[in-house]
């Protein structure tokens, strides 16, 4: 393996990252506040390991599988090291092991955060909270088109046979096109939910922090009662309808803005991720209404919100949602498992797999009847092949293996079922909030400091779809080749 | 479709229900009991409906998928609607929703009951009650060895890719032949039972009910308290022995009686069973010895048990785990899901499908390493056809899906979270008790009639390894074939 690569690489990473913290430094500059001199610190620790580690001779330019699968696990977890360094620093969050969970949960989109009051932090550090969804997002974007069709496995497969237009073979040479479109349509997104939620009243500094945290489907929030504490109808739908869309497969903004609505209105994926919310909404929002708001327009409002949030694995909250009945809750404990689409910023299990599964299942049925007949399972007019139904099986099999084991372990902080299972859910799915010990109203500072560890990789592995990360901790990935 | 055949098959299968109720009425008899009355009544309805049904006059004797598909399904069926007559009207039962729910609970080998106080009931009810775990049993395997192959999908594949020698496409003739063997061992090990139950104090009437219950993986008791009752380490020992043989392959008890020790020792799946029972049973040992017993033998015995009943589905208890810590209880949470092996009376997922999902993450594994690699996912030394893999995959997919929704429907009871995934877990893997509201102290008795009638349909569902049912679904299995 090309060590003195992967290093080079994750040295440009650092450097990005130091780069990061520049915006957060000017805010805490320009407002005077107590967070300036951590920021000047954790920049100059984080530029000056990234510079040394850019410095490294390369003997080749070899940048294989294995340098990529490494590039990008540990380009995570050294961003989230580093990325940790301001909230350590200033004193935001005395323990690193809490300020390295937090910084996890922002570069994963996750949004569960171990920090109880966070009104009283100072602006460059809740600005830098936030950032890191944002970047975190664009990221896994990255991710997406240009590191795992170098895999050729797993999600790209999938964003592959979802994306518009042939392109079979011959990706490589598109991919910086597709992350150009792609980037583009995350800003125009942003600045748009920014604009709007600054007509809604938010200052700047909360719309674009709130923004950060929709667009990258995080979570975090500037109040420690999230969106809820803006008590704005107006805000919460603006906030819902951002949420779907950052749970949507962004390739399909490039078909809106080429003219193209067939493409997206016929989109198989994109109209499964439509159906399940809409019934989620609808049910919750009739049994809200009977159980707790007694308002049509407000129980669809809380509801609408609330699904969209769960299932794309953002995390906002406008209400505290276990006060729901049963029923409610266990939509939302559902929706935890189907999370975004592929080639969005949401995280979870994805509609797109759940969607091949479900075709899978029809097939069999229909195999039952006709034993003989070969029938391929299609989203939309593509057959999906084989191996990549054997892919997504696998990856279905080993989310539910680390959500049930990762439960069992979780439980040893006897936490109770629904707060243990939940919290595995909510940080495998890199959605944040969860249920009970990790309800709306928690946050996760009250776990033991393996659990948050535990957590974290979670967080991780859940962002980097399972494999990346699993792959790593293989014995057949360090051994040399032949 | 051969409408006349499969109500002829039916009626016969209603004559053999009906024999079925002779035992329980020579008991009633013998011991002047209340419910004689009932057993004469029920015998002859039951009979004349079978009678009359034998009596159509066939056309053809045309037995494809299709009929098979519903003698199956129906069979299980009419013998639930049936059977429940005696509980019905003896007035031991006195709803007939609730006596068929306790009698699909019966025959489906789930255990899960509705009744409050089993130690008031007549002696006849009893035996009838727990007679239809061992017919189930006995049943399941007929299914497995006679029916499944016919249709030529799911368990059978995978029960014949472990089964010992090569059977290939020669199934049909050995049909009958591998039915009498397993149904020999069925019969030599229950006698066994029944001999080591008696030597331990039972009486010869209570040592039948639970080697019934034990041998069908069913789970229904002569006691309020279930073997706890019976306060005796040496009982609690033997049922958990003879638990885990019937979550065992069946076909290696031939294999032993061949003398072929080292085909039962290589059989990766049983490997498997005795290596997930093993781990799981070392870990609640030890959590329970310090959490509860504080005694090395009495945890191991109780922890041996209750691991044995769960993941066997068979649901007997010696104790009330919902005491154990959080830890114990989310290990006997996940064992719900493991379930016996293939060719066992076990049921839930089975073993085997979750060891060739392991092996399938394994190969996705390494494709990701070597994308161009062609890797067969191999149980022992034979390598499992990718569309069985796909099969399997389509079948854990669909559990899991029914395993969620039907967890919301069930939490519009509103009884908690635990409760309702419990309640269906337990109803579709045929285990019988779960957590919370239907916790080892509870009972079914509390649901809605609409609940009980969709956990009755989740024990179909489970015990017939879901596709068979839900093919009889879909709209192309009614449609006239051209």
């Amino acid at each position: 393996m090309n060590h003195r690569m992967i290093f080079k690489v994750l040295g440009y990473l650092l450097l990005i990252i130091a780069l990061g913290m520049v915006t957060p430094l000017l805010i805490s500059l320009a407002h005077h506040q107590s967070d300036t001199v951590s920021f000047v610190a954790s920049i100059a620790i984080t530029a000056s390991a990234g510079f040394a580690l850019t410095r490294i001779p390369l003997k080749n330019k070899v940048l294989k599988i294995k340098e990529s699968l490494a590039i990008v696990t540990f380009g995570w977890l050294f961003s989230s090291l580093l990325g940790a360094l301001p909230f350590y620093l200033s004193g935001s969050i005395p323990s690193y092991v809490d300020a390295f969970f937090e910084t996890v949960s922002g570069f994963t989109t996750t949004g569960a955060t171990i920090i109880n009051d966070i009104e009283i932090l100072p602006m460059g550090i809740l600005f830098w909270r936030s950032f890191t969804h944002w970047v975190g997002g664009m990221g896994i974007l990255v991710v997406a088109v240009a590191i795992l069709p170098i895999m050729g496995t797993g999600g790209f497969h999938v964003f592959k046979a979802e994306s518009p237009g042939p392109i079979a073979d011959k990706i490589a040479p598109r991919i910086m096109e597709t992350a150009k479109i792609l980037y583009r349509a995350y800003i125009i997104i942003s600045l748009a939910e920014f604009a709007l939620l600054m007509l809604g009243g938010m200052s700047a500094f909360e719309a674009a922090i709130h923004t950060f945290g929709t667009l990258g489907t995080g979570g975090f929030s500037t109040r420690n009662s999230s969106i809820g504490a803006f008590g704005s109808a107006y805000i919460f739908n603006v906030i819902s309808i951002f949420m779907i869309m950052s749970g949507a497969n962004f390739s399909l903004y490039y078909s809106l803005f080429k003219g193209k609505w067939r493409d997206v209105i016929k989109n198989s994926e994109f109209r499964f991720y439509l159906g399940i919310l809409f019934v989620s909404v609808l049910a919750i929002t009739i049994d809200n209404n009977f159980h707790i708001y007694h308002n049509w327009f407000e129980s669809f409002t809380h509801s609408l919100f609330q699904a969209s949030s769960i299932m794309t694995t953002t995390g906002y909250t406008t209400f505290d949602y276990e006060k729901w009945s049963a029923f409610s809750r266990s939509v939302l404990f559902l929706l935890m498992f189907v999370g975004g689409s592929a080639g969005s910023t949401g995280g979870s299990i994805k509609v797109i797999r759940i969607l091949a599964l479900i075709k899978l299942i029809k097939r069999e049925l229909t195999k039952i009847l006709h034993p003989r007949a070969i029938v391929a399972v299609k989203l939309g007019n593509d057959p999906v092949a084989e191996s990549t139904l054997l892919n997504i099986s696998g990856f279905f099999m080993l989310y539910m293996l680390i959500f049930i084991l990762g439960s069992v372990a979780i439980s040893l902080e006897g936490i109770g079922f629904l707060g243990a299972t939940s919290a595995v859910a909510a940080t495998l799915g890199n959605i944040g909030p969860g249920f009970g010990f990790v309800g709306p109203t928690h946050t996760y500072s009250e776990f033991s400091v393996m659990s948050k560890l535990l957590l974290s990789f979670f967080m991780l592995l859940g962002r980097l779809e399972l494999f990346t990360v699993i792959a790593l901790m293989t014995p057949k990935f360090w051994r040399r080749e032949m």
